[in-house]
């Protein structure tokens, strides 16, 4: 991925490097980054002030630093001479990474940085059988047979009988820990929300002491572990009669489970629960409420400074379509909104970013903008469960960063989440990771991005889409010339809209195929029992979604998102999101929504055709095996890219009878 | 099933038996039939003409007798004395359990039968891991493990390593056999025509010698067994580089193979083969023909009268939408027209009875009307895979009785087999069986009419679906009053055209849940690979196969069908098979497109409730385990009627604008 161990090791084998620890002891982080500076990097380390002319780099961890505990300051000398600076280990490391940043981006400079999410966290969807959900490069790296990559989806795996899950690819995990902690990554849990199977018992032995062996890789590079547990573990592996969240036999057997965890780890993060979701057990079967389901975990961890980050994704999943006055959109706000201010201090709620599931557009989840008294985490998902599955290139930061930037009356979404909390350092974003055993981490290499990008927007609000591309390209690809760079800059920065423009049109969403959620199929979740329905007929499209006339949602906002009441005051790119219109209506582009269809379709698949030829025209100036693994995954997203543009211009076409202004042909 | 073996020993302990071979040599089938007698039935059977006043049972098979091999007559004197005729032992059999059959209807008398169709096949799609594919009663009878019968879906298998893949089950198999011979069944296959993992070496040992196991029970009671075969296993487990039918080595090889199953299962009745079909291997992959496929397998089962069935379903499973000169329906005819006259004399085709796949409703397929000199198989489908998955009560005879009596030039249907065939004795009914290891075979009990039916159906060119019924609801339900048997046969009779009312309308076919084929899904195959497209628009809906302006499907049937080129010359239950019409569009009914598709889906609804207030007015008259069996049943059938209707009607709703001529609601 972005740190290229050969090329650095030579490029910096002029310098020496110096350690100094004030009024700070040595620790795992700090014992960590040594071992990266003489073992990975085979750098000089000397242990006492070098006297040498050559150029040194000196990491000073200063306790009287009055700089934030995360962050670090880097100062280049006119001489050459670097020394980076911070209050803590973990500073100095990411300082240490932020600086062999900018030697990879041939860029060194002075700066300061403090990260401004707190919370900066990966979820892992890993399962014991070596698969991973929504998983789309690979087998698990933490689980799974040793040296096994076969099963490529998360729901072929056959069943496993050995009691050992564990894959055992330490060096794998080393590195993915490096990854993470060179963008400033801190906080990683360790297997799937949806927790079955033996991860249920990875809370207890002997399965804990194998978890223990991985959290001290993260640990060493700063990254505190968290595990997924099943909220029925009291039943299932407790021998209790109950998970009732209230009952003082659960009380005690959780805590009884959470305090030898921290016997075997010390700086355990804590606990993620997935409750009342999808058919997950959860606190609605005792008749309790999510502040009682998470307030249980919240207590136990607490005297040992740990957290429980409860998931927000709570809707009905077995809706009946025929009933209009179900709006999944409003689930989250009405299952939570009124639980506000009752979660414990070290509880957090955990919020996809939009009120559906992580569509190639949606409005930001009210929740998000409504909360005043809770801890809040803004959920992403870097696996490309809906944007093309690392088949098609989906450089997606343009969307997340729109997303953080919706405005509250407590500011941005990404400035607001710190400000309503009852404990602002634990709040933040998470996201679901997209790696897993292949060869090059991401399914398509250019899919390694979006998990570089999610980092960077973690860390900071500033960076634009496109620096982080430019970086992400600078780092992946130091052997190319510039023009090849900017080649593959440009196809990032155009790939999200390209992907939008061929998928479900203007906000809809669930125009996808049921059977695993790559390709087209227009009406494949309209009658199922999801709550996704787009309501297309032969007049229109869209869900009203109005106070007005429709399911009310809207005005689960602050008033701030009034003009999403009307149509004519709300963005395209969300209007059927929100309201249903006659397909002759006409946009604020001044398209018609039927033209507007036709043409972002036809669009999509031309911007798609373009990139095949640009990615052609840069081949030789990248290593082989990234431009063919690229050049194949192309031709699949052009297949992908024509069907679906054919099937939704042809479902449009069947239904509205309204031609192509331009003639194009549209199949009937 | 059938029969009661407790209600006929009781019925007939008066009677004493005597079987007489005259010029016939004592077999497999008489000593079955001697046991049948004594031990299944526990009664008495003499060695020498019976003396006492008893009424007597007289079996004779006599070798001089003018009857053809398969017939027999039943004489009952005035004084209650029986004898039943046959020049066969198994003529005799097929007597016997047609006078038990008589006894179970409490009408015994006089008559003389001989069987209409001469092969009456049995397909069994059973599979080496106990699976069954489209199979809804539980595993299969013959693989998996003993006792076992916990996977009801085909797909959802474990993989199995062990070696033993038979389970064993003797007893359950000679029942089966049982019920087979009982109503004239006389060849089974063995295994499922697509013949993967341990089955492609069911062929070779050492699993011949359990697969005779099995055929050795069929034999007694009459029936040969088949085989289905891989046609790539000389590539497969023959170590050879090519499984080209003309190769030397390959034929050898097939030799081989056949001369050592003749071997061990002397009676042996020879292979069935899928080839060239929905990713099956076949003769095309080598540039050879279908003729020379069957012949290859004809020309070394010949030398012992073993004969070769290979199947004409053969299309294109990766069909473009888009593509309209393209019809799945037209394949059959394509691919196997040309090769009329080709195929050896011990060859046999054997074609699904209409185009597509066993939809609700179909046309004849064209093959069966038009190929002059070919031995042919018509095939049926009693598994329910489009017909409600033996959820939904679908007596299936109304359909079959119609399909079989569709005419040509050489008479109907069923009369035109042994008139065009190269050998009369090679033509006949298969169709796969519908039974498992459920405890009542079936899955929903009544499914076990369609399994008799069919037998019957081979067997009589005269019985009325109705008059099966009632033989089947008599012999089923010996207990119960004359008025719940009427009740019974009312639900079976009129329930095939109940389900055709809530599913597709007017034979457009395939508008089923792509998730197994269960339950509604309108559009779920519109764009899909597999050839079955409804486009359905906002003006219209249905496939153009005309002459004139479609895809040329109706030129493919003989001369006598010209009326289907015109939509007011088709029959309307199969309109929109040929035609593709307005919903505005009048039906010989009177109705419109539109309201017909409305009426049809309320009405079938209504009557599913019909059957479930019937089903529940016969309560404490029937067993109590089959009352609950189809009670429970029929509570899916309404939900899954109500899903039809709503999600049709709303489909087409949408799409036409038409609202309900009656104001019934439409979920818009």
């Amino acid at each position: 991925m972005w740190l290229n161990q050969a090329w650095l090791s030579q490029t910096l084998s002029n310098r020496v490097f110096h350690i100094e620890l004030i009024g700070v002891s040595e620790d795992a982080v700090s014992v960590r980054l040594r071992s990266e500076i003489a073992q990975w990097l085979h750098l000089p380390l000397v242990t006492s002030a070098p006297q040498s002319t050559q150029p040194t780099v000196t990491l000073v961890c200063d306790v009287r630093s009055c700089l934030d505990e995360e962050g670090f300051s880097i100062d280049v000398a006119q001489d050459g001479n670097v020394c980076i600076e911070s209050s803590s280990t973990r500073g100095l490391l990411y300082g240490f990474y932020a600086w062999l940043r900018d030697v990879g981006l041939k860029a060194e400079h002075s700066h300061t940085e403090i990260p401004d999410q707190k919370l900066r966290m990966i979820n892992q969807w890993d399962q014991a059988d070596g698969s991973v959900e929504r998983g789309y490069a690979g087998e698990s790296i933490f689980y799974g047979r040793w040296g096994s990559n076969v099963h490529a989806e998360f729901f072929d795996f056959p069943e496993r009988s050995a009691a050992d899950v564990f894959r055992g690819d330490i060096s794998r995990i080393r590195d993915y820990a490096r990854f993470l902690a060179s963008v400033g990554i801190n906080a990683i849990s360790l297997n799937n929300v949806n927790v079955r199977s033996y991860a249920t018992r990875f809370i207890v032995e002997p399965y804990l002491q194998r978890i223990a062996e991985i959290t001290r890789i993260f640990s060493s590079f700063g990254i505190k572990s968290f595990l997924s547990v099943n909220f029925a573990a009291p039943k299932v592996i407790g021998n209790l009669t109950t998970s009732d969240p209230c009952d003082k036999k659960v009380i005690a057997w959780w805590k009884k489970v959470v305090d030898h965890i921290y016997e075997v780890i010390p700086d355990f993060g804590g606990f993620v629960v997935k409750a009342d979701s999808e058919g997950e057990p959860g606190p609605y079967q005792y008749g309790r409420d999510h502040a009682d389901g998470a307030n249980l975990f919240a207590r136990v961890l607490a005297p040992h400074h740990g957290i429980v980050i409860w998931r927000a994704f709570v809707y009905n999943s077995h809706t009946d379509w025929r009933d209009r006055s179900v709006d999944r959109a409003r689930a989250a706000f009405d299952n939570f909104a009124a639980l506000d201010g009752k979660f414990d201090d070290n509880a957090v709620l955990q919020v996809k970013f939009g009120p559906i599931d992580f569509q190639t557009r949606e409005p930001l989840s009210p929740l998000l903008a409504r909360m005043q008294k809770t801890n809040l985490i803004m959920e992403f998902e870097i696996t490309a469960e809906y944007l093309g599955h690392q088949i098609d290139v989906n450089y997606v930061l343009p969307q997340w960063i729109g997303m953080a930037s919706w405005q509250s009356p407590e500011g941005s979404i990404r400035e607001r989440l710190p400000r309503v909390a009852r404990q602002p350092q634990f709040t933040g974003f998470a996201a679901i990771s997209n790696v897993g055993m292949d060869e090059n981490w991401t399914g398509n290499t250019l899919a390694q991005a979006n998990l570089y990008g999610y980092a960077r927007f973690c860390w900071s609000k500033s960076l634009t889409s496109q620096e982080i591309a430019h970086e992400w390209v600078g780092l992946s690809f130091e052997n190319s010339t510039t023009a090849t760079k900017q080649v593959i800059e440009s196809i990032l920065n155009r790939s999200n809209k390209a992907y939008e423009d061929y998928c479900a049109p203007l906000g809809v969403g669930f125009m996808v195929n049921r059977n695993g959620h790559y390709g087209p199929g227009p009406d494949d979740y309209e009658f199922d029992r999801w709550g996704t329905y787009h309501y297309a007929d032969r007049d229109g499209v869209g869900v009203d979604r109005t106070s007005a006339t429709g399911t009310g949602f809207v005005g689960q906002y602050p008033s701030l998102y009034s003009s999403l009441e009307k149509p004519e005051t709300t963005p395209d790119e969300l209007l059927l999101f929100f309201h249903h219109v006659n397909y002759t209506y006409r946009l604020h582009s001044g398209e018609t929504v039927i033209q507007h269809i036709y043409n972002t379709h036809f669009a999509g698949v031309e911007e798609v055709e373009k990139f095949v030829d640009e990615w052609n025209s840069i081949q030789g100036d990248i290593e082989p095996l990234d431009w063919e693994n690229v050049a194949e995954r192309l031709r699949r997203q052009k297949a992908n890219a024509i069907n679906w543009r054919d099937q939704i211009n042809t479902f449009f076409w069947r239904l509205s009878g309204i031609a192509d202004e331009q003639g194009r042909s549209l199949y009937s």
